[in-house]
C-alpha cells in the first residue's frame, strides 16, 4: 500500500507551485482515495498562481482529474449514476460540492452560485487533514458528496480530460441556453471554452456553427477536429464590425445567429456579440470568468433586436454527470485525444509553460506515474 | 356628416405641428372611420418633431387614440375579440400592422420585429390617400389589420390612454419576462413606462415593487397612486452604486430583486440594474428605445451573477388587447383618470409644452371637440 | 416551563386519535420547539387516519400549524428569510424536509418528488425521540433543515391556516403552470385547493377566474369571498358536456381557457378540463393527490389542440416561503379569516366530524390552550 | 411546354383514386408552377381515401412533394431562405398555407393550429381552378404564401420525402418538447413518425434513444438504419406494464426517460408512455392524428410524478424550413435513401397497396415520368 503521495502544492502566490509528499490517509465513511491518473491543467491554474483570483494557500492544485478508485470508505458502494463501484474502476468527480443550506443552493435551486461551494485544487487547504484535495497528485482525498461516476465503457483518462472543466462548464451553459434543433451557432473564442462549446453546441444539434477566434494554430487545431462549419480569424479580420459582417453574412437571410456563445473572458466579445445575434436571438456569456472590467455596451441594441443575452456560471455535479455521459459521442465525431499533451508531475513547470504558451492545446500531468 | 376632418400635421423636422383640413373618405371593405375622442401625447412624439427617429413628413401625428366608431367599412362586423361593431361604439386600436410576410412575422412569429410595420401617427404619409393617419385629429381612418377592440364595460377614453402606449409596451415587456407570484420587482424610471411597469408588475402578481426614480414631483404622483412599497428618488440618492445598496438593503435576505425593469431611456441605467438584480435574476432592458449610444457595462457580472438581460421592443396587437383588457383591474387599484390632462386639438402646442415640461403626467388632445 | 405536552396520535387506522401526553425535550443543535397556537385540520389527515395512505403509526398528526417560538436549539438564531428569531415569535413552517441526496434532490432539482422526505404529523413516529413530531399539539419539535418563518407583520394564525397547506400547494401550482397577466383560469373544484387556486390566480394577475364546483354551500362561500368571476355549479349543470359548454361561452371569442387548474381529485375532471381548454393552452392536474384508478381521457385531444397536460405535486420549503409572504396581498382582497373554525385540542373528534361533514370551510385546533 | 398534366384526382371516399389530365396554367403573381419528382405516399392518405378525415372532393391527393421549378410566376424570385429562384431548381415546400387572420394565427401565434389552413392534396378542390393542388400529378400549381424552399446543396428528392410529412411533424414537437443534450428519449411506435422522432431525437442532442414498436419487419428496419440504442419489440413483449419495465430498467437509476415521444396513433399507448416517463419528465402526444376515443389513464401519476404531458399538431411552414436544413446532417448518419420505394404515377394503386401491407417503408410516386 503506497503510505505516502506526491502532491502539487501552491504555497505563496506568484512562487513556482512544487512538488511535496502528504501520508495518504484512510477513507472516512462515504468518502473516497484515488489514484489519479491525469490532473488536468487549466487556464484557471495560471490566475490561481498568480493570486488572481480569491483563494487560500496552501493548496494542492487541480480542479480536473480522472483516476482508479483505490480505497472506498465504509458505506461508499455506488457511484451518482447508482452502479457499484469497486477498487479500479475508473472515475472521475465533479471539482465542487455546493453547501445544500444556503439561498442558492435550497431557494434558487442553483447549486453552481452557492457562495459556499468547496472547490477541490482551489479551496481547500492543504495543511490541513486530509490534505490530499487537488488532482495534481499521486492520490486524491474525496469528501462525502462529491459527484462521482465511472467512466463510461470504452473511454479513457486522456478522452476526458481533453476538454478538461470547458466540457462541464459548457454543459452548464447549454442549461441556460438550450441549442434547438437546427440553431445557427456562432461561438466566440477558440480557446478550451470555445472548442468545447462548437463540440457541444453540434452535438445538441446544432445547424450551423461558426467559430470566431485565433490564433491561427488554435484555429488550425480547430480546423482539424472539423469543429465549425466557418471559421472566422480574429487577427486576420480585425475590425469587430467586419466581423459582425462577416458572420452575418454566412447567416440564413443574413439576419445574424440564433445564437451567440461568448467564450473569451474578452469584455469588449460582449458587444461584438450583440451585433451577430439575430433579432430575438441569444447571447450566451459564458466567458467572463473573471473581472476584467467594463466594456462599452449599447443597450437599444438589447432593447431594438430584443435580445436575450444570459449569463452562466460554473457547473453542478449534474452538469459534470451530463458531461461524463456525453464524452462517447463527442468521441465519435471528434478526435479528443489529439487535444492532450501529458507531462509527469514532476514535470508540472513545463507543462504550465507549454499551457501558457499555448503550445499544446491541453496539457494534463500524469500523477501516478513515478519517473 | 362630417365633411372634413382637421388634423395636426407635422410637415418639417423642427418646425411646430399644425392644424389642417382634410376631407373625410369612405372606409374601404375591412376599414372604419373613427371619430376621435383622446388622442395620447407620448414622448416619442416630441423625438419625432425633432427629427429624432426615422419617419416620412407630412404625417398627422398620434400614435396613441380612442374614440367612437363612426363608419364601417363593408364587411367590418366584429372586433378583435369577435364582439359586434356598431356606430358609436367607444373603441381603441393598436398603432401598428405588421406585414405578415417577413421573417420576423412568419419564421420568428414576433410581428414587433417585423420591419416593415405601418404605423399610425409615425410612418404613414399624410399626402397620401386616406391622409386621416393619426389620432391628433378629428377622424381616424384604421385600415383593414388594425387590431381594434370595443372598450371594456365601464371603461372611459382618459382610462384608457392614461399609460398611452407604455401600457401595452409592458405588458409586451410582461410577456418577455413575466412577473412570477410574489417576485421582488424593481422599475428603474418614474416616466410613463416606469409608472406603468409598476402597475402592471403588482397586477402581475409581484410582491413588493420598489420604484427608482424622479425628479420629486413624479414620485409624488406615484406615491398618490400608491404606485410601490418603496421608493428610490435618484435625485436625492446620486450615487449609482449608493441606489444599488438602498434597493438591496430593502430584499429578501439583500439578495436584490427578482426582476428589474429598466424604464429609464438612459443607458447607464443597465449596468445600475444589473447590480440590483439577485442571483440568477432578470433584468428587462426595456426602456432603451432610442440610440444613446453605449454604456460602460461589466460583463463578468452577467456570468458571475448568472443573470438574464432581456431587451423587449414595442408591442403587437395581442399586447394591445391584452393592455385593455387589464385597464379595469387596473383602475380598481390606481386612480388613472388622476393621471391625464387634456387639450382642445387647437392646443396642441400647449399640450406639447406642457408635457416636455413634465407639467401633466400625461397630456392627451380632444380630438373630437370643435372649440 | 412546560414539562409535558397534549399531542394527537394516531396509533391504528380506522381508530379515532387520542389526546396522549409526552415530555417535552430540549431542542437539539438547530431545532426548535414550539407552542402551537393552531394546528389546521386538512382532508388528508381522514385520509391518514382511514389508512388510505402509506404511513407508520403511531404518529401525532397535523401537517399544518402556526405556533410561538418556545426554545430555540444553540446555533438556531435566523428564520429562513435571515431574521432574526426570539422566543414568543410567531411563526409557521413547512411540513416536509426532503433528504438533499437523492436524484430527485440533486439532479432533477425538484425536492417535492424527494421519496425520503420526512414529513411533520404524517411519517415521524410518536413513539421515537422527540415524539412531537404533529401540529396537533401543544408543543412541536421541528428539526434542523425545517424551513421555518416569523409570520408577515400584521398576521395572525387564523390567516395563515386558512388555506391550510392547500396555499403552498398552490404556490407550488403556480410554479409548474404560471398565470400570466390576463389569462383566463377555470378552477375545477370549490374546495380547499380550488379555493386557494381562484384566489391565488387573481393574485398572480389573472383576468378572469371561473370557478366550477359545488354544493351549494360551498359556492356560496366562494361568492361571498368573492373569488371568482363566474360560477358553475356542478350539481345544476350535471352533464360535463354541457359544463364545457358553459365555460367556453364566458371566455374569448368561445375559444376555452388559457388555463384550467384540476382541483377535485376525481379522474373524471381531468377529461372535463381537457374540453375547457383553449388551443395551446394548459390544464394543471393539481388535484389528483390519491390514486383513484384510470378514466377515460381521448389523448386526440391534446394532440389536436395541443395541450399541455402538467402535473403538480406537494410543495417545498420555497413554495411554502412564498405562501406566507402572499398571505398580506390575499387578506386584502378576500377575507381569509372568514374561513377558519376553531376548536380546543380535545375536541379533535368534533373537529374532524365537521370538516368531513363540510359544516365548516375550515377546521383548526386550537392547540396551545388547556381548557 | 407541356400542356397538360396527370394528376391522381380522388372523386368519391373509398374509390380507388385515378388518373386524370388537367390544362396547365399559367402561375399567377407570387405563384408557381413545379414538376414534380416524386410525391411522397403517407399513412393520411388511405385514411382520406376511405373518408376517414373531413374534406372534400374531388381533389388531386399528394401532400408530401419534391420537384423542379418549371415556370415562376411574375414577382417571385427568392425562395422563403431569400436564395434566388429558377427554373430547373429543386425544390420542396410545405403542404399548408394558414390564413394569417385567425385567433390561432394571430394571437396565439400557432399557425399550425389555424381552423382554416389550405392544405395540398387534401383540402383544395379539384374541380376548381387551378385544379393542379396535389402533389400526385405530373405538375402542381403553388399559390403564393407556400413555404418554398430550394434543396440543401446535394441532397435530391428521395433524401427528402424518405421521412414525408413525419419529418417536419417531428421538427413541430421538437420545438414543443426540446430534446436536451444528454436526454433518455424513449419513442413509442416504429412507424414513419416513430422513426423520424428517433432519428431527429438524436440529431437534437438525445444521449439515448429506445424505440419501442414492431412489428419485426419494421424494428429490422430501424436496425438497419441504426436508428437507436435499444429495442423493445411489442410483438414479443405484449404487456405493457413489461415494456414499462424494460425501459426504465434501461436507464440512468432505473428512473424512466427524460422525455416520451408517443408516435403510434394507438390511444392507449398515451397511459404506457406515462409509466415509462421519469419523475418531473415529458410525454410528447405526438401520434394521434385521428380520434381513436379515449382510453384509460390514470391522472394520479401525471400529479404524483410531476409529469408534462404535452400536445403537438401538424406543422408549420418554418418547421418545414427547418426539416430541410436538416436532411444533410440527418443523412450523414441514417441511410435515408434506403426507406424509399419509387412507383410510376400510373400505378398508384400498387404503391397505396404496398404501403399499406408494410411492404415498403415510404412509397413514393414518380410523378413526372411518363410510363
Amino acid at each position: 500500500v503506497t503510505v505516502d503521495s506526491r502532491a502539487v502544492v501552491l504555497r505563496e502566490f506568484g512562487a513556482s507551485p512544487r512538488v511535496e509528499r502528504f501520508a495518504v490517509p484512510d477513507p472516512d465513511e462515504g468518502a473516497l482515495l484515488v489514484a489519479v491518473e491525469l490532473g488536468g491543467v487549466c487556464g484557471t491554474d495560471a490566475h490561481l498562481i498568480e493570486g488572481r483570483l480569491p483563494m487560500p494557500t496552501p493548496v494542492v492544485l487541480g480542479h480536473e482529474g480522472v483516476g482508479r478508485v483505490a480505497r472506498l470508505g465504509p458505506g461508499l458502494e455506488r457511484d451518482a449514476l447508482g452502479r457499484s463501484l469497486a477498487e479500479g474502476d475508473l472515475v472521475a468527480w465533479a471539482s465542487s460540492i455546493p453547501c445544500g443550506r444556503c439561498d442558492a443552493c435550497v431557494h434558487l435551486r442553483e447549486p453552481t452560485l452557492c457562495g459556499s461551494r468547496e472547490v477541490y485544487g482551489i479551496n481547500r487547504r492543504a495543511d490541513r487533514w486530509p490534505h490530499l484535495s487537488g488532482s495534481w497528485a499521486d492520490r486524491i482525498y474525496l469528501h462525502p458528496g462529491t459527484t462521482l461516476a465511472r467512466l463510461p465503457d470504452g473511454i479513457g483518462p486522456a478522452e476526458v480530460i481533453a476538454l478538461g472543466c470547458a466540457g462541464p462548464t459548457v454543459v452548464h451553459g447549454l442549461r441556460v441556453a438550450p441549442v434547438r434543433l437546427g440553431d445557427t451557432v456562432v461561438v466566440q473564442g477558440a480557446g478550451p471554452v470555445g472548442m468545447a462549446a462548437a463540440m457541444l453546441a453540434r452535438l445538441a444539434g446544432a445547424g450551423q456553427v461558426i467559430l470566431v477566434g485565433g490564433p491561427a494554430q488554435r484555429l488550425a487545431v480547430a480546423r482539424e477536429l472539423d469543429l465549425a462549419g466557418a471559421y472566422v480569424d480574429i487577427f486576420e479580420t480585425t475590425d469587430p464590425a467586419d466581423r459582425v459582417e462577416s458572420v452575418r453574412a454566412l447567416t440564413t437571410r443574413g439576419r445574424g445567429a440564433d445564437q451567440v456563445f461568448e467564450c473569451t473572458g474578452v469584455p469588449s466579445a460582449v458587444a461584438e456579440g450583440i451585433g451577430m445575434c439575430r433579432p430575438a436571438g441569444t447571447l450566451l456569456v459564458l466567458g467572463q470568468y473573471t473581472d476584467a472590467g467594463p466594456t462599452p455596451i449599447n443597450p437599444h441594441l438589447i432593447t431594438r433586436k430584443q435580445l436575450r443575452v444570459l449569463g452562466s456560471w460554473a457547473f453542478s455535479g449534474t452538469d459534470h454527470l451530463d458531461y461524463l455521459a456525453a464524452v462517447p459521442r463527442l468521441r465519435e465525431r471528434f478526435d479528443l485525444g489529439r487535444l492532450v499533451a501529458t507531462y509527469p508531475l514532476a514535470e508540472v513547470g513545463r507543462a504550465l509553460a507549454d499551457a501558457r504558451a499555448g503550445r499544446v492545446p491541453k496539457a494534463a500531468l500524469r500523477a501516478g506515474e513515478r519517473s
